[in-house]
């Protein structure tokens, strides 16, 4: 489902080490201040060996005895994966999906801001949705361009988002989490991920059985 | 982020079969035929070997000369991960994001229905929302006991998924699909899969940035 050309830091490490900060952060809010990489293991379905060579990959090394200092651990995974200034992202189709997004957003990260949004729907265009403006979608390769954005978020219905996602790349976009259900035809360079909710129902859904089936015979 | 205990089928096969028959689908609307497994391969960011030995899992064997021909080969992955019967889905906070799914599942599957919605919104309780009745969050575990469904969308704040997630298990769900940012504590047979929007675009914009830095210097 994704591109990875060029990339030297394996996706896997980056997805448990934001996720692990995740972690982290819930525990700090808890007034917790250490945490052992086998408890980290049990939070993040990693196994310890993996929480201890994730953080080698990033340069710090917990103490045996005390555990890791979560406010240091915090630092460290910031440091790694965190832009120095304020990264924009964009988001392309302003229905329900786009804004639950633009929504969910709002307030959670103080490196990442959804700066515009954009939609084809004329009722939707110049007014302002949870905080963000919505410019038309023909306006993409002028506004992100000025912005200097570089992330995208695709919420438009499967026939627009290549259209959508060739002017994106088009005005610079590197980066593409993709919620339409289709294959985007993309330059390999930009690296997309694919978000495709009915195959997410349906892996859940062939597990969820093969447990009642399970159990039924056991 | 999942549960694995007791799945004899990695999650990742189960992850590209399903993946396969959604492009398969998409060639067949396109009126072709047959498919050599290099093409899906690429079509699916797999390997060709891999592709051939997704396929053998499932005992489907191609032709070297003329490639797969799609029809079985849908008709094969059918039958190795849909339920002979409709599977019921219920989904748990119709805020935008559960709308946007809502009106996503319309009609999209034939193996997969979405047959109760639930809400703690008095405004919400008793309506018809894209096609499916809304219900209030305590009758959970009398709606989805006597429906009979096995899977689980939760769309809710952080602060009610734990609790809806609760009620979900003691009504006999196997298998949630959780877009609420908490790790949810669930007894191990259960099958949980995290989406979390916020961590999908942490991940991209870090890729999105260090191939600018790439080109900058190259």
């Amino acid at each position: 489902m994704k591109n990875k050309n060029g990339n030297t830091v394996p996706e896997k490490n980056i997805e448990r080490l934001l996720l692990y900060r995740r972690i982290l952060a819930n525990l700090r809010r808890e007034k917790k201040t250490a945490v052992f990489s086998h408890q980290l293991a049990l939070m993040s379905d990693a196994s310890p060996a993996q929480v201890r060579r994730d953080f080698m990959l990033i340069g710090y090394f917990g103490s045996p005895v005390r555990g890791y200092d979560i406010d240091q651990l915090i630092q460290s995974i910031n440091e790694f994966v965190d832009a120095q200034e304020v990264q924009k992202v964009t988001l392309v189709g302003v229905g329900h999906l786009g804004r639950a997004i633009l929504n969910y957003f709002q307030g959670r990260s103080d490196k990442l801001a959804i700066t515009a949004a954009f939609d084809r729907n004329p009722e939707k265009v110049g007014r302002v949705l949870h905080g963000i403006h919505c410019y038309p979608t023909e306006r993409i390769q002028e506004i992100v361009k000025a912005e200097g954005i570089d992330v995208a978020i695709i919420t438009v219905p499967e026939s627009e988002a290549q259209d959508v996602a060739d002017r994106l790349v088009q005005a610079g976009i590197r980066g593409i989490l993709n919620y339409a259900p289709i294959k985007l035809n993309l330059p390999p360079e930009i690296f997309v991920d694919n978000r495709d909710m009915l195959l997410a129902v349906e892996k859940i859904a062939f597990f969820a059985r093969r447990r009642i089936r399970k159990e039924s015979v056991s």
